[in-house]
């Protein structure tokens, strides 16, 4: 094998599977694929063909040129330096260096010209925080972001495939008149709403996924002093994340700019229709490329600099595995 | 019959049920009850019995000094005057008299005392108003409110029982690989988030429920240029709305400041457990006659006048049965 493989560490995984069915889909033959998980024997589908998992292991890593990690952060911090000493370039899906002042976090869209191929460890944002940029990426350009206030309604694959089954288990219980027993989550998951399921700081009060979402779009957009105010939740949907966007814009705009705005960039869709009431929702955005915007509308003060917007983007898609080969691409690497 | 019945309008309603259910949980006895509908010849539960449904005329309300409207707003036009002209006292609880400068719109905890008896006619809030208002009250009273921001999260049953059966056989649908036909709502509900159904006003953008939320709020605090900037979106949630709440106060707090006040304000109970991440949840404030507030989070700027907060009310109780019943008791009618 000549040194042009792509290795998928964490290829079980939701996110991983997606990776794969991405390059299936970009016309990546398997030959190029290892997939690779933390135990070997299983086997994962591939286009219309599927591939034996590898156990992860360093020497994976000698015949590859990209590794995409979509394993969890401890996973990263031991094996991703590996890869990139065994000479691949690793875009890691992980919180384990995103903040890292050496590693780039890149939304294409929004910061894609900071990549430099000399760059051999590209981190790949939070999904929420990845959804909040790619969405606002088309105001900021034009004109400036001076705030943002965002309430999440979040899809439970975001914590795994564990999580999948529990909503569908719980649904068929409480369908058949048994009360839910949660496990992966803190709270019953089937016909609930909760506060995110990752820890609380006792000081800030900010859940993790809350803080990621501040310090990754703040280090994408650079603009380090930005005020951002997230309040995240899941909600019983199992794929695709909602936000509903509150942003205070640095100059005036109209709604005709803010649509125009939308329409013209890429990696968003505008879906506004106030006639027949339709506007993103997590089902229309599952499996597109795209983040959805719509409901665009100004603040009732009348505030021409404060704005509204419903955005849903598929967060194992833009959120993870199609930024991460986006990120790819843009390297030449796929 | 002495004078002494109470008519409930609408009594085979999601709301006139629940009607129903709090006054024979209030000791009121079944004789003192009438249940009207449009049609009769149905029956209704009664605490351990049944009532009789008989058919909306003019004449019920001959026997009786309370009448309880949870109809339409179109019946309510038409009877609720006819009702008063009889010698009732009515509490309505449609969007027919909400706005009308004569008729008072009332939530006990926030303007009980602008109640008097010589009230005949006394409108009820929008559901998501009532949980609205009764939450921020204690923080209103205390510190003063200089502008809102809310992502509501509302459960299906907003839209009457034929909502409820529609996420039941979608979700039973897609549980068993089939797609989710939309009817009550343009879309499918099943594991699905979409921006509420009432119409969106082609020029503000507002939709109907936002709209009731910016008038009834300003209109119940007497606060007539209050901003209030609200997104309100539907969840396969069966009962009980959630908001995400972010307040800006006329000034300062801390945040034992902000649970004080909570914590001793009638009509709320605060939930707020960092450590073990247990927040409101629409599941634990089904039944409960107090609105759920907690998540208390200063916003991450640190300015001590912005807090974010999640609200979780059973909107067919406090937002809608309850509260009307509430009244009653004030007005000494119950």
């Amino acid at each position: 094998m000549s040194r042009d493989a792509i290795v998928v560490v964490g290829a079980t995984g939701a996110v991983g599977r997606e990776a794969l069915a991405i390059l299936a889909d970009r016309g990546v033959p398997s030959s190029r694929v290892i997939a690779a998980a933390s135990s070997a024997g299983r086997r994962v589908m591939y286009g219309d063909g599927e591939l034996a998992v590898k156990a992860l292991a360093a020497e994976l890593f000698d015949a590859a040129s990209l590794a995409i990690f979509a394993a969890d952060a401890e996973t990263a911090r031991v094996m991703a330096p590996l890869a990139v000493e065994r000479g691949c370039t690793v875009i890691d899906n992980s919180a384990a260096f995103r903040l890292h002042p050496r590693v780039p976090l890149v939304v294409p869209e929004v910061n894609g010209d900071s990549l430099r191929t000399e760059h051999r460890l590209i981190a790949n944002p939070n999904c929420s925080a990845a959804i909040l940029v790619t969405a606002l990426e088309p105001l900021r350009a034009a004109f400036g972001v001076a705030s943002i206030t965002l309430a999440t309604y979040q899809a439970v694959s975001g914590a795994g495939a564990a999580a999948i089954d529990e909503l569908y288990t719980q649904c068929r219980g409480v369908l058949a008149g048994e009360p839910a027993a949660p496990s992966v989550f803190h709270e019953p998951c089937a016909f609930n709403v909760f506060s995110h399921d990752s820890p609380v700081d006792p000081e800030t009060g900010l859940n993790g996924e809350e803080a990621k979402i501040i310090a990754e779009a703040r280090r994408i957009w650079s603009l380090p002093d930005l005020p951002i105010s997230p309040v995240c939740l899941r909600v019983p949907v199992v794929r695709s994340h909602t936000q509903v966007i509150d942003v205070t814009l640095a100059a005036a705009a109209t709604e005709a700019d803010i649509r125009s705005a939308i329409a013209a960039a890429p990696g968003v869709a505008l879906i506004d229709d106030r006639a027949a009431n339709r506007f993103p929702t997590p089902l229309k955005a599952t499996g597109r490329d795209e983040v959805l915007v719509g409901r665009v509308r100004r603040d009732p003060s009348g505030d021409p600099r404060r704005w509204s917007l419903i955005v849903c983007g598929d967060q194992l898609r833009k959120g993870a595995a199609l930024n991460a080969i986006q990120i790819a691409e843009r390297l030449g690497k796929v």
